[in-house]
């Protein structure tokens, strides 16, 4: 990729939320209370080396966190930061391209937490991804009922299920289809799992049949779509910047499936984010003003989780070439 | 190997459980009616092809699933029976063998049952593995409460991994210790999905206080690792009498790691699996004892569920060499 090309996609448009999710967004007032808990939760469970990566993830995860619950109480609050690092340090670590390497490994690694999701007791030589783990879910469990335990340990599968399934696809991106991407993305872009701790962390427990009811299914889709697609345009614009733009991105995958140049696939994929963003805000427009109590609290859950999206991609780790 | 080798196999003692759980074993009367039910389900989804597999195999399940739950309602045996069968059918079918070739495949295969496990809409075009999920899953909901819901699909999570696992191990099982075998063996024997299918099918919810007890943990345990034990040691007769023991077998990997022949590997096993019937027996029979209802039954299923066991390995399906 020529010095002229990366310019060029740095300078690609970023969708036009202005009038559907526009900024500044409502922040807790616990950022640096997070922050701080953050780093000393790393000390405790040294998830990842090097300094530099440390600050800027605490950083991020605890601005973003603040942004995706801004009325959350500090315990709350804590544990969904403590995940939310959690999941990205394994993505850097054993995900990716050290993933792509040895899918294998990365079985046997997830295998172990499979094992603690599953209620089996902590090994012996447990490493630190082993025992956050545990302690999330020993934290997670006193905090939520039982269903609410169970819809967050089954979205924790799916992530690293996700995971699994883009390291075996990152060589051979020709067998993914963009329909069994945009059905898995979702669940990477952690979308889904911070809509089930949502109900964990602001104590309320959405009706069963609300639950399976189009009020609530459009926008939790419509918000985790635009979850994904705000992802994959930051990231394709920071690795097209490093000259490796991962070929499991929305726009890589555009433009092999329509056979279109890196701008137009970019452009599309933004339009298909504003009209994510659309119906999101048109369908949580309705949950908010609900006589529900907790589909009201949903409703303003999903809006929260939306604008840390949207926040997130102008965060420093995106920024960073 | 050698024809007298394979003679010798054949010989090779089973655990002796004539005073544990002696036979015969309860059956329910309804067992010619899940036998038919099955191949009719077959008709409308069809996961098998060769018409002998599909005998077999209904057979079994049918036979299988009336001494699982001797005493449950019709409704509740034919969910169980139906789940159990697509089990067996995608681990034969896409698991095993078919999937050591091709983990990657696998890979693409799982992804349209998470999606499905994960409340995704089921695609325009399933597949007969699809259509049944969505179908067992939708029955399931109905008669589920939302915890118990969640706690079966997480169980039919783990098993997908396993499978997984096993297609990533099976060519190179010197990555795979004894330990790492016997954690992940629980959900491949599917023990821990009949564990939690019992509370829907005999309509009972242990508290949670209960569920984390060692009264209920011990004998789980006991059961899933006597589940894994005795299904190994007719899996490694039948393989090895074919000439081609598994190598992600119990057998295989005692006589690896512990640098034994397969005789003083068996003979090992089948203590074991003594062992974990010893401590089944006993802890069942403080569960069922118990004063709490819910213990009860849950006592009566983890002993039928090991009883299911027992008798299977003697089956025919275990029996063709």
């Amino acid at each position: 990729m020529t010095t002229t090309e990366r310019t060029g996609i740095a300078s690609l448009p970023m969708p036009d939320l202005s009038s559907t999710f526009p900024g500044p967004f409502p922040t807790s007032p616990h950022a640096d209370h997070i922050g701080k808990h953050l780093v000393q939760w790393l000390l405790r469970f040294p998830l990842l080396g090097p300094p530099d990566a440390l600050r800027t993830l605490c950083d991020i995860v605890a601005h973003g966190v603040a942004r995706t619950f801004p009325a959350a109480e500090p315990d709350g609050l804590l544990l969904c930061a403590d995940l939310f690092l959690w999941l990205t340090a394994f993505d850097d670590t054993h995900g990716e391209a050290a993933a792509a390497g040895s899918p294998a490994r990365l079985v046997r690694r997830i295998r172990g937490c499979v094992h603690l999701l599953a209620d089996g007791e902590p090994p012996g030589d447990a490493d630190p991804f082993d025992g956050a783990l545990h302690d999330l879910l020993v934290r997670l469990r006193a905090r939520a009922t039982a269903a609410q335990y169970l819809r967050v340990t089954g979205c924790l599968r799916d992530i690293l299920f996700g995971i699994l399934w883009e390291a075996h696809h990152l060589a051979e991106p020709e067998h993914v289809t963009l329909r069994d991407y945009r059905a898995i993305r979702p669940h990477t872009v952690f979308a889904r799992t911070l809509m089930a701790v949502a109900e964990v962390v602001l104590r309320y427990e959405l009706p069963e049949e609300a639950r399976n009811s189009e009020a609530v299914r459009q926008p939790e889709s419509a918000v985790a779509d635009l979850a994904g697609v705000l992802n994959d345009l930051g990231s394709y614009t920071r690795e097209a910047a490093r000259g490796v733009p991962n070929s499991l991105n929305l726009i890589s995958l555009i433009t092999r499936e329509q056979n279109c140049d890196v701008p137009t696939a970019y452009e599309a994929a933004s339009r298909l984010g504003e009209e994510h963003a659309a119906t999101a805000r048109h369908w949580i427009g309705e949950l908010v003003t609900s006589d529900s109590a907790p589909l009201a609290l949903h409703g303003g859950a999903l809006e929260s989780i939306a604008c840390s999206y949207v926040w997130h991609i102008d965060h420093a780790r995106y920024k960073k070439a």
